[in-house]
C-alpha cells in the first residue's frame, strides 16, 4: 500500500447467490454487488462496506471480506433472511435470467455510516435504490470522488431520484443498455455525452467481453475486455471491474485523467479474474504478482506501434 | 508510396446499392465489397480490382475508381445488368434488412486474372462463393499472403469448399457470429483456436462498433473501434477495414507480428472514415493527413501508462 493511499468507502448490496451456467451450479454462495467490489478494490486499497445482511449469513462469507481486511464496521446484521438471489446464464453466456429476487433484510435497508465515515474521500454507491445512495451522499463529507452505478428498475422507476443523485456525483458507470436507456441515445458516444450533461463528469459505459469505454473531459479511452476463454461465471464482473478501478483511484489518491485511464485497465483486470470462477473464488487464490502479470497482458493487448505512415 | 511497395489484388463485388438510414436514403450508389476494399487500400497502395459489372454501370463509378490510381484492368464489363442490393438499416444501427438482392450479371462470374496479375503478393478473397476464391488461389502463383472473407450463407452452403479454401489462406475475416457459426464456439477465443485449427495462421474477428479481434501464432492483439458519434451508414465499414488492413500490409511488404497490429488499426481507421457518409462518400474527400491524424487518435484512445502496481 503506497503512503498516499485515501479512505475507500461503498455502499450496496451482499448477498447468498445461486447460479447456474454451462460451468456448473452453485447454491447460496457469497454475492452482491458491494462483496465483488470490496474483495476486488482490498487488492489496492482498503475498503469500508455498509450493507447490511441477515442473521443466517454464512461466518465463512464474513471471513473472506475480514480475510482481506475489508473493514466490516458498517456491514449491519440484523433478524431476518439475507438477500438472495438466483439465475441461470445462456450456455453462450448472452443473456441471463432471473429466478428469484429475495430482497429480505435488504427491503428495509436504511445505511447509516458508522462514525468517521463520513469523511471518506472515495466512495462508490453500488446499485441501490437512489434514494438510499443520495441518503448515503448526505451523510458523507465531502469525498474527494464519488462514482456510482444503477440498474434499469431504477432508470424506469426512481427516475427523479437519480437525476437528484447524477447532479452530485463525479462519475456513473453503467451497461450500455442502460445507458441508452437513461440517455434515449442508442449511439453510445451521444449517450454518453446526454448524461455527462446530467451532471456526472465522467461516465463508463460497461460493454461486457467488448470491454468498457470512458467518456470525460479529456477525451474518450477504450478499455478492451481481456479475451477469456474459459469463462465460468460472469456474475460480479462489473461490480469488480468497479472495484479495481475505485481501489486504484482511492490507492493513487489524485484525480486526474492518466490515473483513470489506469484504474480503468485495473477495473478490467480484476473483472477478468472475477469470471473465471464462481462467486468470488477466483479472488481467493488471486495475489498482487497475478495482477501485475495481467496488466502487462493488457498493455500488450493494445500495443501497436507508432509508425510513419 | 514506399519503394517496397508490393503488389495488391482483390477480387469480389462491385454493385449498385440502395441504402436507408436514419441518416436519409440513397439510391443506385457505388457498393460491393472489392469496391469497399479497392478505395480504402488505395490510400496506402496500389491496388488490382478483379470484378464485374454490367453494361449499365455508370461511368461516374469507374471514375472514382480509377481516380484512386485502381487498376481496373480484371474489371469485366459483360452484357447485362450489375449486382444490386438494396436494404434499410435500424434507427439504431442494431439489424439491418435486406430488401432485394439481384446477382444479375454477377450470377455469372467466373473470375480471370489479367496477364500478370496471378504474381501478385499479396491477395483479398472478399466475401463471394469459396469455389470462385478458390478457382482465384488456383491463378495466383505462390502469394507471400493471402487473406480471405465469408458469410452465413456460404458457412452453411458451401461448407466443402470453404473448408478446402481455409486450409490453403493465411488469414480468415469474418464477423463475431460467423465465427461462432463456423466453429460451433460461442465464446469467440475458443472460436478463433478452432477456426485457426482448419487452416489459417490468423483470424480477424470483426465486431462492428465494439473493434476487432486479431488471433494468431503471437497471441491477441485487440482494436478498438474508433467511437464514431454521427454514424451514417456502416454498409461497407468491414471491407474498408480489409482494405486498410492489407493496404499496410502490401506496402510494408513483409509479415510480421507488429506489422499485422498496426495493419489492424490500419483498418479501423478506414473502417472508421467508411461509417461517416453514404457509399464510398466519405473517401472521396479523405486524404493521408487524415488517416495520419486518426492513427494518432487510435493511439491515444488505448494509452495509459505502463505503471508499477
Amino acid at each position: 500500500m503506497s503512503r498516499s493511499t485515501a479512505s475507500l468507502l461503498v455502499v450496496g448490496s451482499v448477498g447468498l447467490d445461486t447460479v447456474e451456467t454451462r460451468a456448473g451450479k452453485r447454491a447460496e454462495v457469497l454475492g452482491g454487488a458491494a462483496s465483488y467490489f470490496s474483495v476486488a478494490a482490498s487488492f489496492l486499497a482498503p475498503v469500508r462496506l455498509t450493507a447490511v445482511v441477515g442473521t443466517d449469513f454464512p461466518d465463512a462469507h464474513t471471513k473472506l471480506l475480514a480475510d482481506r481486511a475489508v473493514d466490516l464496521a458498517g456491514l449491519e446484521r440484523v433478524s431476518g433472511k439475507t438477500f438472495r438471489w438466483s439465475g441461470v446464464y445462456a450456455k453462450d453466456f448472452s443473456t441471463r435470467t432471473t429466478l428469484d429476487t429475495e430482497l429480505n433484510v435488504f427491503q428495509d435497508f436504511n445505511p447509516k455510516l458508522p462514525a468517521g465515515w463520513g469523511a471518506s474521500e472515495y466512495v462508490f454507491l453500488a446499485n441501490i435504490d437512489p434514494v438510499l445512495q443520495l441518503s448515503v451522499l448526505e451523510q458523507a463529507g465531502k469525498p474527494r470522488f464519488v462514482a456510482c452505478d444503477t440498474m434499469n428498475f431504477w432508470i424506469e422507476g426512481k427516475r427523479e431520484a437519480l437525476l437528484k443523485l447524477l447532479a452530485r456525483v463525479d462519475m456513473l458507470l453503467l451497461n450500455d443498455e442502460e445507458a441508452r436507456q437513461l440517455s434515449g441515445e442508442a449511439n453510445l458516444p451521444a449517450a454518453a455525452r446526454a448524461i455527462r450533461a446530467l451532471g456526472p463528469k465522467a461516465v463508463v459505459i460497461k460493454r461486457g467481453d467488448a470491454g468498457a469505454l470512458l467518456f470525460h473531459e479529456a477525451g474518450v479511452f477504450a478499455a478492451p475486455a481481456f479475451p477469456i476463454e474459459n469463462v465460468v461465471d460472469p456474475t460480479g464482473a462489473g461490480d469488480s471491474f468497479a472495484g479495481g478501478f475505485m481501489g486504484w483511484m482511492a490507492r493513487e489518491g489524485v484525480v486526474d485523467p492518466m490515473t483513470i485511464r489506469t484504474a480503468m485497465i485495473l477495473g478490467s483486470v480484476l473483472a477478468s479474474f472475477s469470471v473465471e470462477d464462481f462467486s468470488l473464488d477466483r479472488f481467493r487464490r488471486l495475489d498482487l504478482t497475478q495482477i501485475r502479470e495481467r496488466f502487462a497482458a493488457f498493455a500488450d493487448l493494445v500495443h501497436f506501434e507508432k509508425i510513419k505512415i
